[in-house]
């Protein structure tokens, strides 16, 4: 049974990605790290999780000797954690942007200087949906940010065809993760619905990326605590038949419902599940694709495991069910 | 004083006028009337609204006798009692959509047969923003719905050039109205976020009407109770100084606030407030506007009441502020 | 594999058990029952619960030839269906309070007459943590209430010391079923905190009659949708060591975590586990103690599993964790 | 017009009482200070309370020559503000726990060394409808904490027949106040109720100074922002006439309101209203008393206003309908 690890327990997604390990029946969770936790125990700080472990400080000699980790860094703080990993051989997903976007001038103008200029382009993008047969063969899989999971998977059945698209999306508060501010205090989020990172949220270029076209994209903050929909305005250049396009996109596909009903983020509630509904508007001509994950879920965590899957010849979707 | 009733005062917008207009210091409210609810106090249906007067079932004999009402029935149900009330010489603002639309052939098509044909296209849309003047002379108001209220506030002043808009609304769950169903069941909205009406909900003619242009509207059902946002995506036609449109389209109003801050439906929850933030994104063209509204007051109930001081001559802002 | 049905599967606590049973690696779910939504796929109701079947009306020639059955009717309404199936040798979990009590006149007094007199009497009170051995022989086995469910977990530790106790509890919406009404309504839930049933709980007389003693209790609604905290403030006949009476009650026990911390509704939503503090106040002299559980798991569905594992001679865990 | 200047305006309780005095029609608020955020408008930062004021960094040279201050500082850091002003001539309202207490060794046990001792004792206890007219003559006014204020119009009725009581309470968010932190984060909040404190909450000297006797405190957070409701349980050492008692203390009180409704919390969201169900249990011969307050009207900033309209010889409901 291969064992794993997960470096920055202490988040959201880092805390869910080791309850999901501790029950994985293909995969030994053998340490979770955390810096600013190390000495407490992980079911201290997340109860509902029950996972039994003591966070420690990461230190690649104590930590590195496994067969797969999961790092669940900030943006910039993961690429050295990520390529020290690497070269003791260990399989990584990781759950940062540093390694999502291809092209070095894109990263620069979006996030800065890299963090592991080296491995820079040498990681496969996380989204089994798209690139089944490269996540097999990856030594360093990039987990799709949440935005773009959920966008991609929307769009990606129409990519040829998009004259432009607006994607309105919304997210609950866990995505903005765990560390305290006002944005995420309880009485600023209740009663309470606003966009944020309007024209300039990095999630921007990690979809255009993917769909090769240029995006309209702004989040909202919700008062929901985990769940996440997109609801994606698309003026085709074509005609298609929009229901045959999400069909043989997705048939087979164990993670992606395409329905008849509109999709509600609750639908999807701690699942791996996307849930899809597109239609032709006849009116406006446009094409309306909605779709619903769960951020912690889907957008972070249970995709990483899907991934750790697929790199160690598993059953897609054990540990997921 | 002015005596003014309101018909349909047991559902959430009525009830709030009532409270409105009791509060009011050049109003003075008669008369409050229910048919499912008749005998019973509106302080026991709406604690918090503390409107000491029992529900009657109306009757225009009975409650016609007044200077002003406010009509909050259904759809449909609402154009006869209007009616009766505008023959007895009654200014009346009416919250349903019966009288907001001027083409009948519209009208048919999204409403279907009217109730008060020879009344049709005699009432004044009571956007006080647009039509202060007409208000000021009108018999009959036709008060705007909620969506329409927010989005055209946000667009009105780019109307000439709007070449395609994308218009994503948020609502609170007291939008749907106090009638119990599945919808609106605190285990179906909590945790949830949903689109709802897509591609045909009755708000879309009366935004088209106002702007003149095609829109592509989808409201979405939101876990708060109060509350709504629009974010609206504009493909311009042409280049505009999109600050100066807005300033000097608002400038002196005295329920439009336009802001560089993002604008949350916290920030006007309980006012008759319209907040909205306008900015254009350089990297894709487009102009983005974002305008929050409490749905309940602006977007109903307190809308209604400045129409009503329009009406009789009164400071707009009398009992709003 | 035993067979087995959900009757009355399109309420909250019925879905649920029919999610559970769909998963279980034991039972073979055979059949969903519902009266009011007969013909509508469960999956269509519940997305959320994936339990791909349509919903048939109860008849017991169609539906009785099983092994098992949960029934999640109204109290009243199950005693016949509980009748039919027993009769037919079905073992079966009864999630009403039809069969709870034991004393007819306490029965009549606070429920009124009885829909199966002659089983009266015949059921095993379905709190594994205290009967286990009679529920394992059980034909009938009468689940707990929600409140009596967290309440006697917690105080039974206590029982023989309780003095006076007061019981006040807190429980999310869903413990109020699916049945839209204004008491249900998103408006009338947010933002509120409100006790109900003062002094008139029917859950009542089934705490009274686990623990043997009189007590006040209290229910409180809450803006959550699962979750229930029962805090219960003991004034105790003697003293005790505290810890280690929880301690060997709940010792080895699979579903109760008796916790150094607080518990929050939280750190058990989606599970079958009651988590509880109790502490000593040597400033009052009293004997505090905090239980939570969800209301629709171990306060219904996953408890009424827990007992057909029981009942079946299965691993009493299967299905749960 | 007397100028008033509210310190310590930065928090949730300090900008409410800022808004309240900036809407006075008998005050004119000169100042809002805040260390933390100097420099800031207050309307940037609670844009719904539209204070048109920027945050400075107190000075009592700068500061103190104005009639009245509300001192909305923590616990400790508040005595020496409040001397500082109390010098000038100035007539405070603090809304800390640092004058509450009469007995210094109470102080010294639940708060530890006190900021100014040369005025401890020299403050009224600021419940109007207990202290009237003490306050009316005070320079100093100790403004109740929330749930003292609650708990104390609940309980002072009954205070010379409390033989025993529990105090079970429930409370919103914005009681913990604006500090960011896990606790106060919407993930942790949402779909979660808890107790705190147990056993040792400050607010427990308080209520037992009010009412003569030792009381049961505990506390639980809900996922409400405003709000808090008190459940008393007593057993009476004597036979009362509930309903004559609770009529005779409150007949005329302009903020208390006896009901034969249970309260929630939202029939006095954003008023100075107390809302009291009291009701004999026969069955266990208790007396419960249910009472909801806003906890940052009534329970901090409103009820500061009260105190001072009563301080400065004006309407006590002066600004509060």
């Amino acid at each position: 049974m291969p064992s794993a690890i997960v470096a920055g327990a202490s988040g959201y997604a880092g805390a869910l990605a080791a309850r999901l390990l501790h029950q994985h029946p293909e995969f030994e969770l053998t340490a979770v790290t955390s810096r600013s936790d190390a000495g407490i125990r992980l079911d201290e700080l997340y109860p509902y999780h029950r996972v039994p472990l003591t966070l420690d400080a990461f230190d690649v000699d104590t930590h590195g000797d496994v067969d797969a980790a999961i790092v669940a860094y900030p943006h910039g703080a993961s690429a050295p954690a990520v390529e020290q990993l690497h070269e003791r051989g260990v399989k990584v997903v990781d759950l940062s942007a540093d390694f999502r976007l291809t092209d070095p001038a894109t990263y620069a103008e979006w996030y800065g200087e890299h963090g592991a200029p080296s491995l820079f382009g040498h990681a496969v993008y996380g989204l089994p949906e798209r690139y089944r047969e490269q996540i097999r063969e990856a030594h360093i899989v990039a987990n799709p940010g949440c935005f773009p999971t959920a966008a991609v998977l929307a769009l990606a059945p129409l990519a040829d065809v998009i004259g432009d698209v607006v994607i309105d999306a919304k997210t609950g508060v866990s995505g903005a993760g765990r560390a305290a501010s006002a944005k995420t205090h309880f009485v600023s989020v209740a009663e309470n619905v606003n966009p944020y990172g309007v024209g300039r949220h990095r999630h921007t270029p990690e979809i255009e990326q993917e769909l090769g076209v240029t995006v309209q994209f702004t989040p909202h903050l919700l008062p929901i605590d985990q769940g996440e929909l997109v609801s994606c305005y698309v003026t085709p250049t074509d005609e298609v038949d929009v229901a045959e396009r999400f069909r043989s996109a997705y048939d087979g596909e164990p993670f992606v419902e395409v329905t008849d009903a509109l999709p509600g983020s609750r639908d999807v509630r701690d699942t791996n599940l996307c849930r899809i509904h597109a239609t032709h508007d006849e009116r406006t001509g446009r094409i309306l694709v909605f779709a619903a994950i769960d951020n912690l879920w889907k957008g972070a965590a249970s995709q990483a495991v899907q991934n750790l899957n697929l790199m160690f010849g598993l059953d897609e979707t054990a540990g997921l069910r």
